[in-house]
């Protein structure tokens, strides 16, 4: 089973997938969690390359599918042949935002290289955190070129997020509240689909 | 005017494309020369991570997409804008060689993703030097993953190489000779392309 946090900068993706690992570990499942890009020692070196300033977006998308390729291949099949459950901070639906709406490439287009390069993997369950840029990015001290970017950018990557949370794998988590109330739904979702006791 | 030498370990590739810079210098033609996997500072970053043991053929793909895209932006187009003949060492046809026929992800698929992320682009002159991959190896002292390669593998690069080299713009050139015959041949061919007293 994978299980993947997507949304804009400050959301609380990672507070989120980590809370739910401890969720898991409780109930003595086995899992696996890693962010995107990055996770294996070798894509953490194709991050560093992804965060340069100035970059093609196909360059950019070349180079998170490489990331997740090496991922794909290294830790989630492994990962799924041992029975574990598969935490992911920003995968396939972060690329299509990120390069396929905000940097023009295409919703189409990013999907099709990534179903020609074998790096796309749909997750059972995806929870896209929402909350108001203007308030989410108040959350973080902006770092990399992505947090960086002008409020404008951040409403339209909300509204990309929103857009392509259609499918019945995707739940939209209202963020903007306490995170125990954040967490609260997340697990409950999380207990129905692996049916756990109070799920 | 893109001219690209492609072939397999130690045919002389960076050897004759030294040559060829030098003969543009003195006959006052701008230039620009670089090698692939890497060329600008950051492609050579990648070339870290592309010779990294043991990588899956499409991350080896997507790694040298990134590359090539970074050098068509940042070096290829603005040095063709500015009227320079650009010189490559390795290019298109490593890339169908090495990963489409001996990676086995097969020639049309990685040229149709070639095509996809815009990192397609025909050279107007392609040296293939050809060397019996049993003499050429003697010239180098094998370093990275592909030199160290068993002599199996060798025989079929070359074969690859040459089964590709059916283009307009391929120029098979037997390097097993004195370097400066070889550098005759394919600086004529050049000089008769560029329209140069001698050619």
């Amino acid at each position: 089973m994978i299980i993947s946090f997507e949304g804009g900068e400050g959301t609380g993706k990672s507070t989120h997938a980590k809370i739910l690992c401890a969720h898991l570990e409780q109930h003595g499942l086995p899992w696996l969690s890693f962010r995107e890009p990055g996770g294996s020692p070798f894509s953490e070196d194709i991050r560093g390359l992804f965060f340069h300033e100035g970059l093609d977006t196909i360059t950019e998308l070349l180079l998170i599918l490489a990331s997740r390729r090496e991922n794909v291949v290294n830790l989630v099949r492994p990962a799924l042949e041992q029975g574990k459950v598969v935490i992911i901070d920003r995968f396939i639906d972060s690329t299509l935002a990120y390069q396929g709406v905000l940097g023009g490439l295409g919703i189409g287009r990013v999907r099709e290289l990534m179903e020609k390069t074998e790096t796309w993997i749909e997750p059972d369950l995806t929870f896209v955190l929402d909350v108001d840029p203007g308030r989410a990015l108040k959350r973080i001290v902006p770092g990399d070129k992505f947090e960086l970017r002008e409020p404008a950018y951040h409403q339209r990557l909300r509204q990309a997020f929103l857009d392509l949370a259609v499918g019945a794998r995707h739940c939209i988590i209202d963020a903007d509240r306490p995170r125990d109330q954040v967490s609260a739904e997340i697990l409950s979702a999380v207990d129905r689909e692996l049916q756990l006791p109070g799920g």
